[in-house]
């Protein structure tokens, strides 16, 4: 099983954030946490790496259902989309697989909402 | 596999963020994204849920050799600690298990490296 969905696109770095975070919202996702990568990378350990910004994205409904579910399902939360400029111009866009990440927790009611949240991401991505 | 370590100790519930702060400072992880998550679903869903705070710890090293070995590994970044009001003043810590989330990423080179990741966690909520 794949653990990411992921498409490349042609698109500037900062016209694809906004991209993706369009398509995000179309599926009920709101950005809650963002983590530049290479500036971490650049400030802790003055490496040179490609732009890679961690979006973390919540549709609070499911996130709550999933919470309620399963108590400690925070340590998979929020559903993490990666924003990679992997050539000048050439954007990687990849959201995580939930059913890959939560594959250790063994939890049929969890599952039903990993499985909506999937079909979701998977449509962000297909839509971009 | 558990898919988390867990500790639940006595104390307010600011002590216990700064405690886990410290001790994961100690075992060379900063703490890069922090989300309230009671707050979050207060103002997105106006329901009322336990303080709950996921904090997002890195330990620049080794996330660096991880993205090295797999690219897309930035979908399971950083590691997640949470911190839970249980009771009043009783508050559970509990961090992912990264060789249970990874479970789905066929890499030996990141297994090395989510192996001492793990060890330190381990170690973090053991020393609670």
């Amino acid at each position: 099983m794949d653990y990411y969905f992921s498409k490349t696109i042609r698109s500037s770095y900062d016209d694809a954030i906004s991209l993706i975070t369009e398509a995000l919202r179309n599926e009920g996702f709101g950005i809650i946490s963002v983590i530049q990568i290479h500036e971490k990378l650049k400030e802790k350990l003055n490496v040179d790496f490609k732009k890679y910004t961690i979006l973390g994205a919540c549709n609070p409904p499911f996130a709550y259902q999933a919470l309620q579910a399963e108590d400690k399902i925070g340590t998979m939360l929020p559903c993490n989309v990666l924003v990679i400029e992997q050539a000048p111009g050439m954007i990687e866009i990849a959201a995580v697989n939930p059913i890959a990440s939560m594959m250790a927790i063994p939890n049929p009611a969890l599952g039903e909402v990993a499985q909506e949240v999937t079909n979701r991401l998977q449509r962000v991505i297909a839509s971009l």
